[in-house]
């Protein structure tokens, strides 16, 4: 018996040393960078300067295969700010970390940065400043843990002084910081009993991978207190460990001590899909089948392309101008957007701010494994933060300019996200203006003009899901706004392989995809902030209602005919818009105080695209917390506390504190600085071209000018003409 | 009172002799082109073949900047068909007039062809040939109006033999011929009264245009007999005469003797808007104000576009194959879209044929001079009638493939449309796919591949509107049908020229653009014909409902989520569909005797893009002709006599015969040979931007494959290489 128990004793060792050992030394995630290698990548490594790696821990299988394309390297331990709305800098961050470091609240406990950004000077200094004024004080806002409490500070670089908000009161977190996710992926290693059920699974602990899952806000149980959900994978034999689902095992961890809370094991009857044909990767295709369908095919601009970035910052592209800057929340902010009138020559206020505010991602399955999965990507997992390093030549073609993001880790010291943005011009062959004469008339004109944009794109990869979002700006004044979805499914496992097995009436919550995997129904919803400002910060939100209206008996052998009939939003009620396809309106953003020539209001229109609304129960807690989706359009008047659409804190929130709650407040917004709100919807039901990797889907909406200039304001354009265009050889015989 | 008289008549004289004079002196549009000027570009003209011209009777100010690009001519005169689908050569055309010259309807009384084109041979025959088969029977169809009377005719090629078919009993006129448009046009000059009305409003003859506009249907008074209603324009000091209307002036006429019937002439007092900045061509805008904002910009493709086009008309390009060609009335027409499984290497049935069917822009003006302006323009004036060449670098990049179409006149003899519709491969720098592992799980994976696709484009110049085209295909099987709006908006003229001087409650009926011009306010509807063949002709429609469902009290701590509901459509009535954006739904034609390896049904779904719906009353007159834009969505048993939405005699017709009279037939559709109709809608608020020519507005749909392919078809497309793209100089340095 003795004997026994040392055996048991040594044989419960052994188990715990190896699932250590393959824990450390195998597992697919790297630990959290150390201070240090951050520290690197902001002054002197070769290793996180711009344009010039392709980021990766294993040699990369594809790009060994390139010739990097041409780079220009930029360090950025030097920058300095040149505008004020430029980002901190290096040298400004750490300067922040030094000022807290000796701040009272953080000398004595542990804390965490989960944000240390810019905060903008007021508005009206911004709007004065030009260029060659003294900068404006440059301040941080920082949102930090200390001690289980959230602050927002504000630290002033130039005086060291630290102003220290008063906590907030509403429920929710601040974003989590990439060690908060990164380590929420490994702490379930530390616990026996998660091991033991993983190896249950058939899973051998070296292929594990976990995912940290927010888990939003369903009630007391979740209260006052900081957790996550970890649900993990099977990585053996494929890349695409996110096709390999340990079904129905959750785990529910405390974020700030990473002690599992529970453990929940329901799925252990559901086989583990296979890994066969999950593989997306390049490599991972046999090289048989990599047929060359089509031939090499490139944007080309001999000249060069003919957008510049000045200091660093802001863009400047045919009669367009902004100031452009990498957000660790937004991913991508656009700042004083100008337009220059062809007529005047004046570079005239189009939009003062522009970003991605939040996105609600609701999957539709309410069983346990499932029904928390409503995630909101900027406000809890950052949606710069998770923005990788663009592919040159793939995510953005030739002559394209990237541009890095600088942001802080958790303890405050800054990296360097190479790549993170990129700007390009855009020719897809696509006509911006023409018209010929007819037969009919017989004259001989045909004019036509090819329609080339400038693109700001930046592509997220939160966990599976990829979105690309582009800020398209057109020569006539038009801006699109456009989100692409690619990436990888979240997929649940079923004991199910084909559809004939499955009863008549049970709801599977998505589509089969493959053997054992089911792609669950979900939404997107990308909410996006726009501070438009024409001509000016006061405007005002025009619906321009088209309705039917019938003729008098002996008015007109018509019966019927379309009528536009204007109102102006008086109050943020008035702007609370769901779509109507047999009620449309034009949804404009007028100057009340600037007329053109002939008297109409200058303005620019939103233009919805990609409509999809959410359907979920107003009273159901996601949809509490995502109620900023509730309306397509909102506006709301300006004011600098309210930019993020779910709260500030969207972290297990309850919904306090999101675009629905301030706009019930009703406030004036006739003739006022005001923002407007637009939400981009997609549902999807999954299809088997899914599986394993999505094809890009994308939807757009645009701002319009409408009746902002005088007439076409790209009437003189030229033509493409032969002798411009270059002179292309293929690259192996060049 | 003798010499009294004499001056009197000879001042009528010499009047009459001026206005005959300039008459055929001065007119901007061409008179009828001969019959022999036809019969030169079937033969052996170079002005006629493809590629190789800048149609135009003023040499064209732009084009004689450029070299012209590189050119292959092609003449058309030894056509011979290589598919039962080609259209018919100029050989065939002229063996129909031929046939019908010696035919006893065509004896002895004065005919007009309004339409000669190929009589498709029966679709099952058409599935069963291949190539290399003997070429299956060649038949005309043809549309001929002979005293009065139109007749469908089939002549077949081979035996000469002619079918007459049964007079139609429906009302309605044939498509006009491009000779009953450009007479309309002048024939008011022979009418004195019309002259003078003229020159009392100020305008030379000299400087007149006008345009013939389909009258619509409004009661008794308009029927049995062909009418058309002319308005005018004065060209004087701009080439843009749509912006300077004669307004309220309006001749009715009638279309087989050119008789005017009544002129009405009601805004006398309303002034002709002035010519300053109208003009839109590049020659008419200052010289210093060319200055060129962008770099030039261009889709290079070194080694050659990726595409074939076999035996003129069978296009193949990367996974995709279809049949292509120009046609009159549908402008182009695509057959037999195939593409390649990546799996099994099987090329599958997706689409049997595809068309533009039928437009409709009704006016919201009910006043005298503008209630009937409600076009339909494929079946009143051609779609395809209407197609200009298009222009290379401008209309189509580099690289693009031009196919002309051979039409006949209205004589029966064949002339050559050149350059009609371009084919090229589209690289906008998009994404195909991507993903990139994010920095929560750390694995270095990075995996893009560039997107690019293939289009087929053909631009409509309906006198002053543009209409771009384009069936664009993607390699993951999806194909995209996007119109894009250009050209020149109809405006009205007013005495208005500041909005200060108009009463609050005077309705404009659209919006002030420059001095004395209203846009007026209008709609545009394209509606497509799609017969899908999913894998096999029999195919059904599958509403997906997406609606919420509330859980149940204890069953999850979700209240809600959406639920995908399958409902096939059994008959028409359940295929009648008006989208709602909070009753969201995808719209699947399946393969239901086909399944997926885990039993999915194959399909593709319409996706719908560019909703506007009409919103005029379904008993007013323009809305009964137009009633097949009463739904969006439209599914009918194959009928090959059921091809034009608006029916077959669209001209004066009071809607007997139209798409929204078929469905009310409610016949089966479940597990047959289907065929899917979608309407594509823009309303049009005009705006100071649309004047004087309007930038590109473009909306589009999808049709795309769901659980057709067994996973992600591009998976084995290979990313951009550095190596394969082209080395470019800027041509002035080459």
């Amino acid at each position: 018996m003795e004997s026994r128990k040392f055996f048991r004793f040594l044989f419960i060792l052994l188990c715990g040393a190896l699932v250590l050992f393959f824990t450390w030394i195998h597992i697919p995630y790297a630990p959290p960078p150390s201070t240090t290698e951050f520290l690197d990548c902001a002054t002197n490594s070769p290793w996180c300067t711009s344009r010039n790696r392709f980021l990766s821990k294993k040699p990369p299988t594809i790009n060994i295969l390139k010739k990097p394309p041409r780079q220009t390297r930029h360090h950025h331990e030097s920058d300095v700010p040149h505008h004020p709305l430029d980002p901190l800098t290096i040298r400004e961050l750490n300067k922040v970390r030094t000022i807290l470091s000796s701040h009272h609240l953080f000398k004595s406990s542990p804390f965490a940065l989960h944000s240390v950004v810019l905060e903008e000077p007021d508005k009206p200094l911004v709007l004065r400043w030009r260029k060659g004024d003294p900068m404006l004080s440059r301040k941080a806002a920082v949102v930090a843990r200390v001690s289980g409490q959230s602050h927002v500070l504000t630290v002033d670089i130039d005086t060291s002084e630290v102003n220290v908000q008063e906590t907030n009161p509403l429920s929710g977190y601040p974003t989590m910081t990439i060690e908060d996710m990164t380590s929420s992926t490994w702490a379930p290693l530390s616990n026996g009993d998660f091991n033991r059920t993983i190896i249950e699974r058939g899973v051998d602990l070296k292929d594990l991978a976990c995912l940290p899952i927010s888990l939003g806000w369903y009630g007391a149980r979740e209260e006052n207190r900081r957790l996550i959900k970890v649900q993990c994978y099977s990585m053996e034999g494929t890349a695409n460990f996110y096709m390999r689902p340990i079904e129905g095992l959750t785990v529910l961890l405390d974020l700030d001590t990473k002690q599992v809370v529970e453990i929940a094991d329901k799925g252990k009857t559901i086989p583990i899909p296979k890994a066969a044909n999950t593989d997306y990767r390049y490599s991972a295709q046999g090289v048989d089948q990599q047929k060359k369908l089509i031939n090499p095919i490139s944007i080309e601009q001999p000249k060069g392309p003919s957008f510049t970035v000045e200091d660093e910052h802001m863009v400047k592209w045919a009669n367009w101008e902004f100031h452009l800057k990498p957000d660790p929340r937004a991913g991508v902010i656009i700042s004083r957007a100008r337009v220059q009138d062809p007529d005047t020559g004046e570079v005239r206020n189009v939009m003062y701010k522009g970003l991605t505010s939040e996105l609600f991602v609701p999957y539709m399955d309410p069983t346990d494994a499932w029904y928390f999965k409503t995630y909101m990507d900027a406000g809890e997992y950052g949606f710069g933060l998770q923005a990788m390093p663009l592919d040159p030549l793939n995510d953005c073609p030739r002559n394209a300019y990237y541009m890095d993001g600088v942001f802080a880790a958790g303890d405050g010291s800054p990296y360097v996200r190479s790549n993170m943005i990129c700007v390009f011009e855009s020719y897809a062959g696509d006509i911006g203006w023409r018209h010929a004469e007819s037969p009919i008339t017989g004259m001989g004109i045909r004019e036509v003009r090819p329609k080339v944009t400038l693109v700001v794109r930046m592509a997220a990869s939160v966990a599976n899901y990829d979105y690309i979002v582009d800020w398209e700006f057109q020569t006539d004044g038009l801006i699109r706004i456009k989100v692409g979805l690619s990436g990888i499914l979240m997929v649940k496992g079923t004991s199910y392989v084909n559809m004939n097995q499955v009863p008549g009436q049970e709801n599977l919550y998505g589509t089969l995809l493959s053997e054992n995997v089911i792609g669950v129904i979900h939404d997107h919803f990308i909410t996006f902030y726009l501070d438009m400002d024409i001509d000016g910060s006061d405007n005002s939100f025009v619906k321009v209602n088209l309705q039917r209206k019938q003729t008098s008996p002996g008015e007109s052998p018509r019966r019927s005919y379309l009528k536009a009939t204007r109102n102006v939003a008086k109050t943020e009620k008035d702007a609370q818009i769901q779509l109507k396809l047999y009620e449309p309106s034009e949804f404009h953003v007028i100057n009340p105080t600037k007329k053109t020539r002939v008297g109409n209001p200058v303005g620019y229109k939103v233009v919805p695209g990609g409509t999809a609304a959410s359907l979920l129960d107003h009273d159901d807690p996601p949809q509490k917390r995502g109620a900023f989706t509730n309306n397509q359009i909102w506006v709301t008047p300006y004011n600098r506390t309210e930019e993020w659409a779910g709260g500030l804190y969207v972290y297990q929130s309850q919904g306090e504190d999101t675009l629905a709650v301030w706009s019930e407040r009703d406030r004036p917004i006739e003739n006022k600085d005001i923002v407007v709100w637009y939400t981009l919807g997609f549902h999807h039901i999954p299809c088997q071209e899914d599986f394993p990797i999505m094809p890009t889907v994308s939807s757009s909406f645009d701002l319009k000018p409408v009746n902002f200039f005088e007439s076409n304001p790209i009437l003189r354009f030229p033509p493409n003409l032969e002798e411009d265009l270059p002179v292309c050889k293929p690259s192996d015989s060049a």
